[in-house]
């Protein structure tokens, strides 16, 4: 058994972005990351801040029972990238043998064969704003392996750049179900009241860009509901 | 052609609720409804207090293209209740053959065979808190003979009875993507940041009853994202 390094996991409580959004579940979180995004709302998973502990997948199913019970059939897993684990494998497996399903979120850097059977698999490529450079080639090579049912490309926009930066890969993949996110730009205030209006003003904003692009059509506009709901804290 | 009793048609915005949530899309608002719900949202549609016009699908859709011109590809049909007009057949057709998908939500209290060709088709029994009664004979046989790739069923909840009848509801139709809706108890108000603390807080107590509920566990919850943007205003 490959061991996972987890940082937390907690639920049931709502999917809150995504592809699966407001889906009851469960969510484990991984540590480790490759890329260090400028406004990373989980820097704590890879910045030292925190240290990850190294579970099998055993024992991250009995952690999700004790804390889950009878009250969940669906789990989330993020990071970090999660894309980096090896043993997320055979935790997939052993979900799927007692019925529940897995959603997974990774930024398309790097590639796993379990990437295939992930239920619900969102690819999150990271905009100008976040400071990393898309490998376009590596990207191309992970999205041509996968079954469009069962994925989906998600852009998460702070600016105008980054509104480009998602037209251009919604339109090299047309074929694959495409979301664009409000960014939090804010993920440390406490002042729940102020973080919500702007959220809110920079969903609206989003929602005015895509409606005024032709190139955005056929996507999917959303914030992220568990920041509205309870703002920056965690595990929740 | 048969004529459509239109309210109004505006667009391009986002879908704010249910199984296409986010979705960039034009609404069509049909008038006229079978229901009388205490809290509906909509009650311009049926109260008399505007009216509607007679279009055919060819008026709907130069309509359409006059306000969206070539920003769009998706049209959300919405009432009133769509279904009491045979004349939406030959409006999706249309629609379909210019490529663009069509959503169309109704409370499920009647049959029109057009039902089989929408692409996303949201039945929405309504709950005790309505005063309306559900005729689940009637819904049975119209949940019988839809494909369930291309449907969901959607239930707003206000209070804990609802939330039992939504229980039922999902019990009974266990194989129908199911989605919880927070009910919005202040349709008129104009003070949107105190609406937008009510409902958020609605949204967290009905996050924490579907996930305290087993029967809940492939449940999806779902504030309404136009109602926290916009308010009670009509239109966007
Ligand atoms: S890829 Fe995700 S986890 Fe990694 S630094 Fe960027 S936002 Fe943070
Ligand atoms: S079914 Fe819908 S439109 Fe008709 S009264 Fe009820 S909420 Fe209003």
């Amino acid at each position: 058994m490959k061991r996972i390094p987890v940082m937390e996991i907690f639920g049931p409580t709502v999917q809150g972005e995504g592809m699966v959004i407001g889906q009851k579940t469960m969510f484990v979180r991984t540590g480790g990351c490759d890329y260090s995004c400028s406004w990373c709302d989980s820097a704590f998973t890879w910045d030292g801040s925190l240290k990850a502990t190294l579970r099998t997948a055993d024992e991250i199913i009995a952690k999700l029972e004790e804390i889950g019970g009878e009250r969940f059939s669906h789990v989330s897993i993020s990071g970090g990238n999660p894309a980096l684990h090896k043993g997320i494998g055979e935790l997939v497996d052993k979900l799927h043998d007692k019925g529940i399903r897995v959603a997974l979120e990774t930024q398309g850097s790097l590639w796993q064969d379990w990437f295939l059977k992930i239920d619900d698999l969102t690819i999150s490529p990271k905009p100008p704003s976040s400071q990393m450079k898309t490998d376009f080639t590596k990207l191309d090579q992970i999205i041509e392996r996968l079954d469009t049912k069962q994925m989906s490309l998600k852009v998460v926009v702070f600016n105008d750049e980054d509104f480009r930066y998602a037209e251009y890969v919604h339109e090299r993949y047309p074929h694959v179900p495409f979301f664009l996110q409000v960014g939090n730009e804010d993920t440390v205030t406490g002042d729940n009241d102020l973080l919500i209006r702007t959220l809110l003003d920079r969903y609206e904003w989003l929602i005015a860009k895509a409606t005024d692009s032709t190139i955005m059509n056929d996507a999917k506009i959303l914030p992220q509901l568990h920041t509205l709901v309870w703002g920056n804290k965690r595990g929740v």
